[in-house]
């Protein structure tokens, strides 16, 4: 069996509980949020989303970027990286695209109200765009593509980050892994593409490390320039590979360039200025598919290849083919109905905060 | 030394000439490529641009979509599977996003006549959006790309392609390739990112087992499953690795669903019961830089992110870090004094044509 597929399907414990499990109700995780989020000075409306965004993360199996991430956030508004008031500000509108700056607000609230904000231009002139400038990490990258999906529209949209991968030729980290999000409507059920550019996230090849167990693909370079599956090695040199080598390298910068161009922002190597990672750009770009007059032969274009591709033939020893975002909707109705898995330690922290 | 740079370095090589090279004028092949045009019916100003088109792909380096691709084309004319007389026509407007029919005609025409237009919407609305069904091989990516950039515009197009690599978790060949370009202006030497989902074209897979070599990273599966660099191997079970594995496997579906929607064309899935590659779906977006108030700003935020790439450290026993599309000027100010390489054998067919 090919090591490649049994990859695949270990991916959901990529992002897994570390210590011991319990599991916790959607709503007490989201009201626990809602505690805490108002306790640092978050408003009252602000405060029902920006729980309701880190507790559906969770709830959709990306607990990586939900409550596991929630106390990193807390951390960054105590020392005033996030500044927890402040709301995103209209800079511009240029024909169906506007500039927005995000004030150094919440990463997700900013994001949600910018992808809100493509997604009305859309409905308008089919395609809208919201370029953010000076925002903060908007947590998990998928949420957005949903929100658009949830309203009939395709999502694009991407982030810039601090600098963290070298560029391929080259051994100092000056590219970002600038996460990439398409979204295509799809029922309850969406296409939905969250990837960064980086093969592996620090995170993924710290959880191997400490298992002392091999990348299943190259990660990254060693401290001789040879490429590695060696965790280790790679956290070492700090040189992850980009997806696809100099593909993935020549993807990050030009999403960089973009998304600070369109926005007024800084580029990844203005945020290395910085000592944390804040204050980067963002693009989001909405597409209406219920401007177009065939919206039923669309639904069943998608639908045709999506069939095509869970009929088809898996790999030597694998399951069925799944097309991305597809087991989302399973993990969310098992995890509504049975609560959310979650590490006892992170959530009794989240509990003192 | 890493592998991994002495490849980069012979990237040049990949698409290089393979039989006895001699170099033709650019104005000597462009001349011909219109004799052999006009002569399979292609209209005046049709043939004048097209020719363009192919001479300048050579011009810029990439062998394979220029002169060696030429007589592939001529052939699909010679076929009916591109309509040499026929347009492109509007199908709908919809905001800032039009729907064009490619009615089949040369793939190169289409492509260009649609960035052309998306480059006039977004000089009004800021950002335009060309939907293109029903069209041809658009030949080189880039092309259309560096169109964009020369107008002062973002590009971001994609293209969607006959079914030739597996999604993810499956053994059949239900997605495509789908090239996907990113370009941003800089001057006269723009970012041009253009790269197909795979990893390695068939056409450098074959290459690669002429030679007797190894792939410098896996490129596919062999029968067993295993991930391999053994080309042979991978155009035995056709194959080939997306890039990022899941990562582009993801890409190219959204890639391909958001083309076929946006235009109302065909699905890669769709083009896979065609005997082949026609008809097949593309999507060009233009954003106007010069729409932007700190147009000015812009290039500098560009020029600095390039530079920093350009001073940094390459890697153990690498020269200066590139960033993509760099190359191509100082190519096409040498293949413009020295005349384009070809091979002979190559050129002499055309001239027969």
């Amino acid at each position: 069996m090919c090591y490649v597929f049994a990859y695949l399907h270990r991916r959901d414990l990529v992002d897994r509980i570390e210590g011991v499990m319990m599991r916790i109700a959607y709503e007490v995780m989201k009201k626990e949020f809602e505690r805490v989020l108002k306790k640092h000075g978050m408003g009252e409306a602000e405060t029902v989303r920006c729980a309701s965004l880190f507790a559906q993360t969770s709830l959709d199996g990306v607990y990586s970027h939900g409550l596991n991430r929630f106390p990193v956030f807390i951390d960054y508004i105590e020392r005033g990286v996030v500044k927890v008031g402040a709301k995103s500000s209209l800079e511009g509108c240029f024909g169906c695209l506007e500039r927005w700056n995000g004030n150094e607000g919440p990463g997700n609230l900013n994001a949600y109200a910018a992808m809100e904000r493509a997604i009305a231009l859309a409905k308008d002139t089919t395609i809208g765009c919201v370029a953010l400038s000076n925002t903060n990490h908007w947590m998990r990258a998928g949420s957005y593509g949903l929100l658009a999906a949830q309203s009939d529209c395709i999502g694009i949209l991407w982030t810039n980050t601090m600098p963290n991968m070298p560029p391929w030729g080259g051994k100092e980290p000056l590219l970002g892994n600038n996460p990439l999000v398409l979204a295509i409507p799809h029922g309850d059920s969406p296409v939905l593409v969250d990837i960064a550019m980086s093969m592996f996230s620090y995170g993924k090849m710290m959880n191997y490390r400490r298992e002392g167990k091999e990348l299943p693909f190259d990660g990254g370079f060693d401290e001789e320039g040879n490429c590695t599956r060696d965790p280790a090695a790679i956290l070492k040199t700090l040189r992850p590979l980009p997806i696809g080598y100099w593909k993935g390298s020549g993807l990050s910068l030009a999403l960089d360039l973009i998304a600070a161009t369109l926005s007024g922002g800084l580029t990844t190597h203005e945020v290395g200025k910085i000592s944390v990672e804040a204050t980067v750009s963002q693009v989001f770009l909405a597409i209406n598919l219920a401007s177009l007059p065939d919206r039923k032969a669309i639904e069943a274009k998608i639908e045709e290849t999506l069939r095509a591709l869970k009929e088809s033939e898996p790999v030597e020893g694998g399951s069925a083919v799944h097309f991305p975002g597809e087991g989302t909707k399973k993990t969310r109705e098992e995890n509504l109905k049975e609560g959310i898995p979650v590490d006892e330690d992170i959530w009794k922290k989240v509990c003192q905060l």
